[in-house]
């Protein structure tokens, strides 16, 4: 018998197919070969001219900007998606309603290395990223037009990533983006009636019975959520209640890249390098210590495809269900 | 610039993106050939049996169910999302809530040629689609514990068809959507601020100003909507107010069938056949009359990724406007 299940934060029902079950091996990706050379790689080192100037690095004392010697590098992305200079300029059309495109668009370089994936970072690497996440949250947060910082990394084509040099984005938004208050009216609505965290209560449920939770440590667990939208969709989520990502502290932010990186190596494995996405969900920045939402980080390797009946409902089918998926990353060593 | 345009209906924001502008020639997909031999194929002629016995056929009045004989048939779909037999039994599992999968899915078979698409049928068989999508959605309407009949296409792997003998589906849920909920509640805001649906005053402002209309007849319009996810969604909306597509009339259903069937063929010779999904937005069958909400149809060629940044902010990032679509669109003979 097909399950209907609830997300209980947005009220969104999945539905986990049994008729059209589905196991790891069904879905085994192959790895997108890396086909661009270094030399035509504008990520590489020796190539920062073929990037707008850089906004922030980590690279080795005596270097300059702009010029190799990085470990980590943020430039604005070369075709922004928002751009940053400008008024927003509100205005109508009839009926309807349009602003500029104001905000900032950013690229992470996560590695000065082309062959190397996010996964196999060495962890201070690894943990660059995260605090390089930090900072330009920390950043951008001081510019009054801009209502959402969001970041998110696409890895391989499918999943909509453009160049193959290892990298994540950020896009700041002059609105809080729709599903973002779609969260945060899910999470209010519960506390509300029961005067708790909706994530708190997640993560004591997780934790205590433990068919879901992948991994664990100090400061976060890492879950299959019980109505996962695709199979081996993965959550990461603070242990405790903390709202706002750049307010996470240095320790924090440790046990996050570890448990992130772990999970990201146990999906490479069970799954072959899936391609995925994977975003950080945190409270707008003009906003801090909301008591009823908590910030995380959701994972969404790309095995299927979203077709007519999600798109009309809204609603998603997913032949793998989050047990089965959870026990089977837990078990990879 | 880019440009930020609100839906009118759900509130969700587009990014038409200039930086990244993409022209219709940008997409050109390659037509996926069909491999499977009518021999081979389930949905053929001559091997009824190896699908579940037929809810529904046009078929030769000679000829029995469950033989060839048919034009089109409607079967119950042999994996199902959701099962038609059985209690719905809403239970919780401590913060999270779960009910059986119980609903309808059945596949419409459109055509018994296994070489033909969708918008190549020659006319009359065209009509019989449109007008089977409505005889199981009133067959459906009567089973109490069904709140939603949703009815959608996949054409091509990628937008999800599993099987590469055309065909549409139906899937009728216990739940109403939260697609369908957000589109209503949506359309109400509008209604009680202005007093008159949101869909008739698009309908009025597209015929008016005209540069987002492909094309039009008695009883339609097709626009590409002011606040498109993708390049080359397409809706059609019928012109008088009419909230359920059950109620439609004959000639309404003839008019459906003509227009739908231009603007497949528009897009087939604009991107060279591509994989495309399409879903009828109606009320739920357990309302009627509704004033304030307008059934109509959306289609979406899949041309581009959805990424982290369309999961994580439900925003869509589109590098084609819905101006330049629809008068390349318009334009096509």
């Amino acid at each position: 018998m097909p399950e209907l299940r609830k997300d209980p934060v947005l009220g969104r029902w999945v539905i986990i197919s049994t008729e059209r079950a589905k196991r790891p091996k069904d879905f085994k990706s192959s790895p997108e070969k890396k086909t661009v050379s270094p030399e035509a790689c504008p990520f590489c080192p020796g190539n920062e001219s073929a990037t707008p100037p850089e906004i922030f690095a980590y690279r080795e004392s005596n270097s300059k900007a702009n010029s190799s010697g990085w470990t980590l590098r943020v430039i604005p992305n070369k075709f922004p998606a928002l751009l940053i200079e400008g008024d927003i300029n509100r205005r109508g059309e009839g009926i309807y309603d349009r602003m500029n495109g104001i905000g900032a668009h950013e690229v992470i370089i996560e590695t000065s290395d082309h062959s190397m994936d996010l996964a196999d970072l060495e962890i201070n690497l690894f943990r660059n990223v995260i605090y390089a996440y930090q900072e330009r949250m920390l950043d951008l947060k001081k510019d009054q037009r801009l209502r959402y910082v969001m970041i998110f990394k696409n890895f391989g084509a499918v999943a909509g990533a453009s160049l193959e040099h290892t990298h994540s984005q950020l896009i700041a938004t002059p609105v809080i983006p729709k599903r973002v208050i779609e969260e945060m009216d899910g999470a209010r609505r519960y506390f509300e009636y029961r005067e708790r965290c909706i994530f708190c209560d997640i993560v004591v449920q997780e934790t205590k019975n433990r068919k879901r939770l992948i991994s664990e440590n100090n400061s976060f667990i890492c879950i299959c959520p019980f109505a996962p939208r695709f199979p081996f969709e993965t959550w990461i989520l603070p242990r405790n209640h903390i709202s706002n990502f750049e307010d996470a502290t240095k320790e924090e932010l440790d046990d996050l890249a570890s448990i992130l990186k772990d999970c990201l190596l146990r999906l490479k494995k069970a799954l072959n390098t899936p391609p995925y996405n994977y975003i950080i969900h945190t409270t707008p920045v003009t906003l801090k210590g909301i008591e009823f939402y908590h910030y995380h980080l959701e994972i969404i390797p790309v095995l299927t495809h979203i077709a007519g009946f999600e798109w009309g409902t809204g609603f998603y089918i997913n032949p793998t269900g989050p047990e089965e998926s959870a026990s089977y990353l837990r078990n990879i060593i």
